[in-house]
């Protein structure tokens, strides 16, 4: 702000009118670009300063570099984030092609963006990590974006990255303060790879996405009734025998792959091993950890298998050394432990159930078989708080809080963990969950799943997780939420365009002031947006009649359009492309950023 | 028939139980096995009858041949549409890779496929084109396949490449003798191009799948209010001042690729250029063929113009020859002239057409205002009746029909003319038009662009164009149906999934025998369907949780995934797709098919 001489601080909202003063076309175009606000930023930092003097870029000579002085190249951890991303982000910054493109000499332009770090980094993002920053592009001088983590650095590059648009051929881009945090730590996806399996590209590209749109939560409900594709080094058969086939399954290198790249871009990956209900994948490996429904067959088969059996002491044994895999490979902090949609049905038929109950004093009714579900997610979580205390907290679906009520056995669900809301009447159960002391997350009115014809995005926008009845301190018990895409209708075919742009407007919603709640306004960002993303890549799907600029493949050949042979043939495997993606970070730092 | 010792005929429905002869699996597989029909056709043929007796494939000795003392060989036209679709389907008829495969050896096998035409074929499919065939794999000799012309061979090429499927790493094929023939002629797609540009590639690549679905009418709305992509070589400001961008457009060059890629596959392409309504575009480059809706600027605004202006002759000597060049470029009798959804206000806002109508006699009035678009849908009816009579047929949009008969103009309408029903309450309409006399397509209820959670193609599957009441006399006026797909919400980011498996149901409905209706039958075969479209490279999204072993992409590279730049760099044209594609031809005829 100090060194801009004329300057309009504008707090949100205004951003939109950017487009305005820059883009000129003949009377018809003009009509349709009334739609698009370029150079905007989605989401909405939390506050904007913008004026209408320009600069423009020379793509050639624009330099992309860390701030030597500052941990951003002195702290190894935070050295290689922003390194990484200085590289990603040098892809991404110019688009116009060579042909269409036009000289910029006599333009004012700007020569760098400098990147400063201010404290060491931690080597993950976690739910406490700051992600705040502070951009300036001044009246003169290098541009320069400031962080006190390489969290912040990331998405103060992707805000500097949007806030870049395209006039007559030319990169250029606003003079511009942004002081941006978010309003929520926790802003995520979450993808059920269980139901249909989800490719690691899309995996990997989906992140991607995320990034463009800050969000920092990758929810990975990763095995579930219908195939259990994690493949475990510890239970094979989990996956050996519950995968759909033996190619659809996530590797452990796969999982490492993942949590790379997500790492890179300021992603958290949060695994969900569901239990006891929605687990019938996992008993066609290990049939004796689930209960046996009635009748019975002689044969062994998948529809008279229910939830997980808590009457076995092994059950819980089976659980702890799988608990125990998970918590080596996944590095966050959490650890979703589902509890949801519990079959009492098939409890209630199972004579070693029953017996069990009535050792335990459960009796045979509701309140007892929510006793036995509190029994049974207080083992879970038991093994992960005492036996990984150091660093493990649970999240479970609301149906543990709402058990543990029935029951009466609250006390037994640790005030570690977090609550994930999603059924409906979210605000009452914001309420109590709140109320209760513990801590939320919203994801009932963010079901992308449920698709309707037109644009269903403003109704995703204007659900505020805070919405409830409840003191201050019950609101800041909410860390946020997250966008659900369960997998019954979706497989790669379909998993990129039906995620994005829906999931954006949970990623304003989360990231942005609560102020920020007018979809009209935010329509010619979002177009922009959606733009950006094709323009990137992401085959984000379209918001009424329109066009891009840059549209998806206009004009290249199909994507792989040729019968698709796994195992064997040219193609590249998708190792490949994180290879790529590493490879060419080396290449462009190379290039672009040592001095 | 007769070279078979043993053999179930079997009239439709009976095909989904092939799969139980064939694939044998671990008890958890099974269950998820039984979900799919393998080797099972779609649509269901009219006759099928199958055994149990199986024969192996040797890919690297099986050949598609054409019968050399037919017209397959003989005839040129024959012989160029069934040489290409001899190399086609060499490629698509096996899918194991090398190292999955089984060897045959021991097994019985199918040595070649004899396709034979019997009368000589015409350039181009019709709307009378014999589309029947007969298939047999008999016993011991080779598999035939016997059509009158091109077309029904195609046909029947693509029900044995159906028949094939995997058993334990070999490709294998029952024994079966299937005769078969459409139930309608006219068995249409919509693509809107208009509200989202669709690129080549993807209307090749819909081809393609309609094709996979013996579809043959590609009903191309070309343009509309929001853009006009058709580049004319009489008037080129229509798409020069009209169309999105100068990329997002379809030059001469595109549509003939088009229509030699469909008629290839035995596809009419149809299109569809709409007055008086859906103009806009129209007047960017020709304003004054449009309507000036009150109150007028003083600077031309498009959303001040409305319809086609009746009221000047012009209008019509511009359409007639925008139509003489649309007639040298289309091939198809038929033509879409629309005739929907007129903004009366406009016209009733502007001067010159109220002048106009009082010339004419037109009340001001609905019954005026209807005389008025009957008026000028007569003119429009007459330039193709008239000035194009060898070979020009209308279709219209239901509107035309009501409107004339509001009117009481119906004399105007040529009996010539097929009336495309489109709205709500289609029972009542398709009884009043085929009363009338007139011949009528169906698609109200395949309005695929309407979508909702879940499952949603057995509601298209259950609707049935002939059901309405009526004499026989009246249900054989109905010539088939389309489904459509309109562009709002679609561009290539989501098109082919979302036309894909649904539009598949609407495919059995205009192909199979009234009879077949159980959508809970046909869910077997739709499954192994939606798989093989997959595996043949189409995107066909999943109808509830399960998994294809060729899964789309699943190991691969993703398609594409890099900021696509248009004009330049290294990637492939769409051009390359299509030469790519004759290249092939030539290379797999020489190889495969040549003595």
């Amino acid at each position: 702000m100090q060194r801009f001489l004329v300057i309009l601080v504008v707090a949100l909202s205004l951003q939109a009118s950017v487009a305005e003063w820059s883009y000129q076309t003949s009377w018809y175009e003009k009509a349709r670009e009334d739609k698009v606000a370029r150079g905007t930023v989605w989401p909405q930092p939390r506050s904007v300063g913008t004026t209408s003097a320009r600069f423009s870029f020379d793509p050639t000579k624009f330099k992309l570099v860390a701030d030597s002085g500052s941990a951003a190249v002195t702290n190894k951890e935070c050295k290689e984030i922003v390194d990484h991303a200085l590289s990603r982000y040098a892809d991404l910054l110019f688009w116009i092609p060579e042909d269409e493109s036009v000289s910029v000499s006599g333009d004012e332009t700007v020569h760098q963006l400098v990147v400063t770090v201010t404290s060491p980094c931690s080597r993950y993002p976690s739910l406490h990590s700051d992600e705040s920053y502070r951009l300036e592009v001044p009246a003169s001088g290098d541009a320069t974006l400031r962080a006190q983590t390489a969290w912040g650095a990331l998405r103060g590059l992707e805000t500097f990255s949007q806030l870049v648009y395209e006039d007559n051929g030319k990169h250029v881009i606003n003079r511009t303060t942004i002081s941006d945090s978010p309003r929520f730590a926790h802003r995520g996806i979450m993808v059920d790879t269980a139901r249909h399996f989800i490719p690691l590209p899309y995996i990997l590209q989906n992140l991607d996405a995320m990034a463009y749109n800050k969000m920092n939560v990758f929810h990975w409900h990763m095995v579930d009734d219908q195939s259990f594709p994690f493949q475990s080094t510890t239970f094979p058969d989990l996956s050996g025998k519950g995968a759909y086939t033996k190619k659809h399954v996530y590797t452990p290198d796969d999982v490492s792959k993942v949590i790379e790249f997500a790492r890179l871009r300021g992603i958290r990956v949060i695994p969900e091993f569901d239990s006891p209900g929605h687990m019938m994948s996992w008993g066609q490996g290990h049939p004796d950890l689930l209960t046996r429904c009635s009748p019975t067959d002689f044969q062994p088969d998948i529809y008279s298998l229910g939830p997980a059996n808590p009457a076995r002491e092994e059950t819980y044994t089976f659980m702890q050394r799988l608990f125990q895999e998970i918590r080596q490979v996944f590095a966050d902090e959490y650890f979703h432990l589902g509890g949801d949609e519990v079959n009492f049905q098939c409890w209630m038929s199972n004579e070693e159930v029953q017996q069990f109950m009535r050792q335990r004093g459960f009796p045979n009714t509701t309140v007892g078989f929510a006793d036995l579900q509190g029994y049974h997610m207080k083992r879970i979580l038991d093994i992960i708080y005492h036996h990984f205390p150091q660093r493990t907290r649970g999240i479970v679906w609301q149906d543990v809080f709402d058990t543990a009520i029935v029951g009466n056995d609250l006390a037994d669900v640790s005030m570690n963990t977090i609550v994930h809301v999603w059924e409906w009447n979210h605000t009452r159960e914001l309420a109590r969950v709140t109320q209760a002391g513990y801590k939320a997350l919203l994801s009932s009115c963010w079901y992308l799943n449920h698709i309707s014809y037109g644009q269903d995005w403003p109704q995703y926008y204007g659900c505020d997780p805070q919405d409830f009845q409840g003191t201050q301190q019950q609101k800041d018990l909410v860390l946020g939420g997250e966008a659900c895409l369960w997998g019954e209708w979706v497989d790669s075919t379909n998993f990129v365009p039906r995620m994005w742009p829906r999931a954006s407007a949970v990623a304003e919603r989360l990231w942005s002031p609560q102020s920020v709640t007018d979809s009209v306004a935010a329509s010619p960002r979002m177009e922009e947006h959606r733009c950006r993303m094709v323009r990137r890549g992401i085959p984000a799907q379209p918001q009424g009649p329109s066009y891009c600029k840059y549209e998806w493949n206009i004009q290249s050949d199909l994507p792989n359009y040729r019968p698709v042979i796994t195992s064997s043939g040219p193609r590249v495997a998708a190792a490949g492309l994180v290879h790529s993606v590493f490879l060419g970070v080396l290449v462009l730092v190379a290039v672009r950023c040592l001095p």
